[in-house]
């Protein structure tokens, strides 16, 4: 027993060990030798070869699934379909037309003493990544990763495994082939829980941790990690209807934001409502939101609003306000001013996206200056909150901590920096 | 026992969410209002009234080290001289001097849809400073925080508690009478162990940590904290001779590097030297450290190369390469080429600070590049890293981490930003 986690732990540190080394070979590799590599990439993802070889590796991660009784909706994040595969395809496609980060000058500077100082991008070094069911995971962080230079290691769920190892082996096949370090992508080859642990330790090879899945997951990589972590918890969005919120724009944004997709971590979950729409704009915005098939959950006030008009509402408990719903339900709270507001959102909310809907401009200029979150709105949905949308290309994840990376999170939060000091011997 | 711990546990959550609070309130401060109240603040710290009253404060604390039987060196770094008060009211003004960094516009742009993206500087929000012995910190560390923004939470060493206590209250004294929060600056009031941990659980209220002391305490920090850290362990820095090195740049570097202020991280450790250069510019060099009174361990043939011109080295052991002396020692290691020098460097080195020495600008470019550190100089000696000198104005700390900062911390790096997005009711 004990033989055998040595073994695991072992596996895993000479994973970390050759990921590093690998980093420091991909560091100052040429643009274009990347991009070649991804554009390769994209090439195999589409042909029917890789087709072939992926359908039986996740035909045994089904088959497994199967066994494992898996809800429909898990089996159905899992499969690797024609069009999932064309869609990894183009996003390779996608990253290799992108700007490459690595070199820029971010600053430079002369020293008094004639000597230059020039801060310049560098990739971060080996970042890994902890995710759960979806494959198609490995293909997006690891070419996201290769472009900015980073080695990768992946950790994946135990019901995506087959599928996982072999989009990671195309990966590092390409790799191998165009000349680069083929180390730059690896698979932790099992999903043992020791594993795990050791990869959450070995801050002397990794830098950088993100975990992509449940809050479950998250919480415990981001206290057994010992290396910095970027994370977002829950995405806990709220739009405040506020006392000169125009009604065909509360209507319209609100619906949006809560049911356009209600799955995502963009999707408005708490309702905030001035109370002096109680009357007028808000069972508007209830009915609409109803016909939608949206449940409303209200504190008292909102739902007399609603009673008024003949709407459904039900009791909201305080731990409503707290809930990612990730589905057609939403927690309405009343407040008598926009302070009141502010202090509920940055109270519940996540710090991931909070949209303020009114015509008052000093009244939005307050909500975005105190309300604490990585995108506040005013007056568009929430849903916008992506790499894509805010013109970053692609997304690796969106962080609700405030170190480092912010919101959306592209290439350019996969780099850090270095200072370079060139002169002619000065001393100090 | 349990009652009391309890006490200290609600004593540091209390602290935690009053500063919370207070970070909200201030980050929208005008940075007239801030550099109003540091203006005051270095009035205040130059007055004879505050200078009787420090002294009081810095007597109690001695008298303590006195029967702590600390030694010469901790009671020197505790004791708050007058030269050391005009050095914080120095630091107040200089601080009020430079630029705010919150509220620049970092990026703009106009979404596809007509609205438009903004990202905009902010606070981190609370700042936690954990820190040993040097009374000043206190102050260096609040001005700081205040003047990008931020909150702080100051736990100091037990040894200077009362000279911490009177510089906070002196700080939350100006910050009441210029109408700004006063719990933007509070000092833990107590140096239990069970205090410091509650401190390190609060991520909910506390954004980022600045341990700043021995590895010891810094890596406790680290281990223990759930929220990000920023930290250097050490500053082991490496000079490297290359084969096409100038003597005289060599000599001159090398010597300032290590000798000019041996006990700072900056400072020089070890010392590469390409096996070329054994019979020619190495004595010289290694003459003129010892000179300097350092005492030089080496591998074998950089001892031979000493014997040859009677100069002492002793033997050097693998561990003294990860050392960090603070003192007049210095570890010597023979390469056969740059690449080996590089991955010596990247193995025993903190990533801080690390030098080539050459006229080759090849074999520089990719020491500069491969070379993997906050801080890499080509003939220029490593004592440059600092915050001042590479004219961020001041700092906190100097990071050897990658994420948020790297190298020397200044008021740029205590921020963090947000997306302001702006529109006419735009739906996805």
């Amino acid at each position: 027993m004990t033989t055998a986690i040595t073994d695991v732990e072992q596996t895993v540190r000479r994973i970390a060990e050759k990921a590093l080394h690998a980093s420091r070979r991909l560091a100052p590799v040429a643009s274009a030798d990347k991009n070649a590599a991804l554009e390769r990439l994209a090439e195999l993802l589409a042909s029917p070869e890789t087709e072939a070889l992926l359908a039986e590796a996740n035909a045994r991660d089904l088959h497994t699934a199967e066994e494992m009784e898996l809800s429909e909706a898990m089996k159905d994040r899992l499969r690797l379909t024609p069009e999932r595969m064309r869609a990894m395809a183009e996003g390779a496609r996608q990253v290799a037309a992108l700007p490459d980060p690595v070199g820029a000058v971010l600053e430079s500077r002369r020293h008094a003493k004639g000597f230059t100082i020039e801060k310049v991008r560098v990739p971060l070094g080996v970042v890994g990544i902890i995710y759960e069911s979806r494959p198609n995971v490995t293909i997006d962080c690891a070419i996201l990763c290769l472009k900015s230079g980073n080695a990768t290691i992946l950790r994946g769920g135990r019901e995506a495994f087959h599928s996982n190892r072999a989009l990671a082996e195309l990966v590092r096949r390409v790799l191998r082939e165009g000349g680069l370090p083929e180390d730059a992508v690896q698979l932790i080859p099992t999903t043992d829980r020791a594993a795990l642990t050791t990869l959450l330790h070995a801050d002397d090879c990794i830098h950088c941790l993100i975990p992509r899945g449940g809050e479950g997951l998250i919480r415990f990589v981001a206290e057994e990690a010992r290396m910095p972590v970027i994370k977002h918890y829950k995405g806990l969005c709220n739009v405040y209807l506020d006392r000169e919120a125009d009604a065909e724009t509360a209507i319209r944004v609100t619906v949006n934001a809560k049911c356009q997709r209600p799955g995502v971590c963009n999707a408005a979950e708490n309702l905030v409502v001035h109370e002096e729409l109680l009357g007028t704009v808000f069972p508007r915005v209830a009915r609409a939101l109803s016909e939608e098939g949206v449940l409303l959950r209200g504190d008292g006030a909102a739902r007399a609003a609603c009673d008024q008009v003949g709407l459904p509402c039900d009791p909201v408990r305080e731990e409503d306000y707290a809930t990612e719903y990730l589905g057609k339900i939403l927690s309405i709270r009343t407040v008598g001013d926009i302070g009141e507001a502010i202090d509920f959102i940055n109270h519940y909310g996540s710090g991931h996206s909070d949209a303020i809907l009114t015509e008052n401009p000093e009244a939005a200029r307050r909500f975005q200056t105190e309300v604490d979150a990585a995108s506040v709105y005013w007056n568009v949905s929430t849903r916008f909150t992506d790499g894509f949308e805010f013109g970053l290309g692609a997304e690796i994840g969106i962080s609700t901590d405030k170190l480092h990376a912010r919101g959306p999170m592209g290439l350019t939060e996969l780099t850090s920096y270095k200072y370079l000091i060139r002169g002619e011997g000065q001393i100090k």
